[in-house]
């Protein structure tokens, strides 16, 4: 039976791999991010299913979470003798990527047919599918303004306090091929939304009207992996954001954002006691290891299971 | 006073370093190949330009003479990993020039301009201009059909025999910025045509009209260094051309080829006696260090010197 999970990066891809051991990987069906995608130096870049292309291909560096492992660094050398923007690290290896999709892109190709290719080249057997085609971008209100996501991101290292959010395009976005398909499905054992940034990565997903119309719609349970851990995010700006929102740093509030949208939802076994007004199970969802990787979405999956009844 | 060089790859390259040396660098103006410039991968490659600036840069690979010293090859590696085109070697700090070059020629920047900044940004003092800002692309005429220049050079390894070369575009292009202009100023000591393939690299820029026609009534001597030692070429088909065109291997088809562009012209010492009908002076023309550039470079200045009577 098949899965689908929701992601964005670091964190989504750990459970993402964790799911393809706990499960045939053929049958896992990972729907992207991509409002972080945007063109630096003129290349289409795609972090997050960047990430997910080099977790689930074992390419990752494990240090960072990011980018691939044994990069060099001759390219951002040469880009700073010449003047070049230099505040978005392009690895050696790492363009490779971004040069093939941006040439595809430009011959009229689709991300989605892109990232299929290079799925199969590094023999990665989830399909990954970009949450869309069409082009959506996150855009972050701040004092300073509203920031192109990797301003806000990479450039001012998520520093400006976030006042709002907003995923341009989003509302014309169409769904890529099979991201419906994969939620409409009805013999879908779960759909999962992982511990991934709710305001700046799973929110763009759910802002694309079709995912969102077929989320509400499902009869298959819907599970979210909870990113707050004893009251913090394990990375990245998830609770700064929480906080700057005036909202409480907990799997509560997460619940809540996530809304109607949610059958259930796994927290962390260290979380105080919770207030949750729908099931949920607990289990240590640190990801350091593969082990625990493969725990987190086995005890997703068990409480997906129970849903089902 | 100011020399003018055209020049093509390598063996141009050797002659320009040279050049700076032997005098001030400032005076020197290279005008270069960009017969050779296409679109790989979707990057806009300029190899004469950037063999040239990697050269008065000090970063020039001394064993192969093209690409960066001390390159490395992560991008080909990862490139290779997704199934791309992998015929043409791209180096990882390489890859900057044409990242930068492709970014800014589609932003509309005329080619001129973006290489201005690229020497100034690595201290060049000479001038570097690309002959023109319009595409031209050398075409060769082979039993295999006519093949784009890369195709031709890289891809088959000059294997294929010449029949006939082309210069598609070139009768419609315009000089680049100050091109012209440097050919007919009356106060230049020199114009010099580097040791290049005639047919390959110093052809398409002859075939671009207002160059030509500047260097055909131009008072300025104009020497031509011969690529040819002791019957045969340092480096690159030009030999094999000559014979594939039924052209004996000699300085004095070098002289012949150029017809009455040539004011006088600089052989090397081992070649054997010639019927050349124009001024010529002998020198040791193997460039292998700085110094046989130096001495070549000097050698065709005080011939020009001498034809200015």
């Amino acid at each position: 039976m098949n899965v689908v999970i929701l992601t964005g990066g670091v964190g989504g891809a750990k459970l993402a791999l964790g799911l393809c051991h706990a499960m045939p990987a053929a049958d896992v069906t990972a729907i992207v991010n991509t409002g972080d995608d945007f063109t630096h130096l003129g290349l289409a870049i795609s972090p997050d299913i960047d990430t997910l292309l080099y977790t689930l291909a074992g390419k990752a560096n494990p240090a960072q979470g990011w980018g691939r492992a044994d990069e060099s660094w001759s390219f951002m050398e040469a880009l700073r003798s010449l003047g070049g923007e230099d505040w978005f690290a392009l690895g050696d290896g790492d363009l490779a990527l971004h040069v093939l999709r941006t040439q595809r892109l430009r011959q009229g190709e689709a991300l989605s047919a892109i990232i299929r290719d290079f799925a199969t080249a590094w023999r990665i057997s989830a399909r990954i599918l970009p949450m869309s085609d069409d082009p959506v971008a996150t855009r972050v209100l701040t004092p300073e303004g509203e920031l192109d996501f990797q301003h806000y991101f990479v450039k001012r290292k998520c520093a400006p306090a976030v006042q709002a959010i907003r995923f341009a395009g989003a509302q014309d976005a169409r769904a890529a091929p099979g991201v419906v398909e994969a939620l409409r499905d009805e013999h879908c054992r779960a759909i999962l939304i992982a511990p991934s940034n709710p305001f700046l990565s799973v929110d763009p997903i759910l802002a694309v009207p079709s995912i969102r119309q077929a989320l509400l719609e499902t009869r298959v349970p819907v599970v979210a992996v909870s990113p707050i851990i004893a009251g913090e995010a394990v990375k990245g700006p998830t609770a700064k954001i929480m906080r700057e929102l005036g909202l409480e740093v907990s799997a509560d509030t997460v619940s809540r954002h996530y809304g109607g949208l949610l059958d259930g939802m796994l927290i962390d076994a260290r979380d105080p006691p919770t207030a949750l007004d729908l099931p949920y199970a607990r289990a240590d969802t640190l990801m350091k290891t593969l082990e625990d990787r493969i725990r987190v979405a086995r005890a997703a999956l068990d409480l997906a299971d129970s849903l089902r009844g």
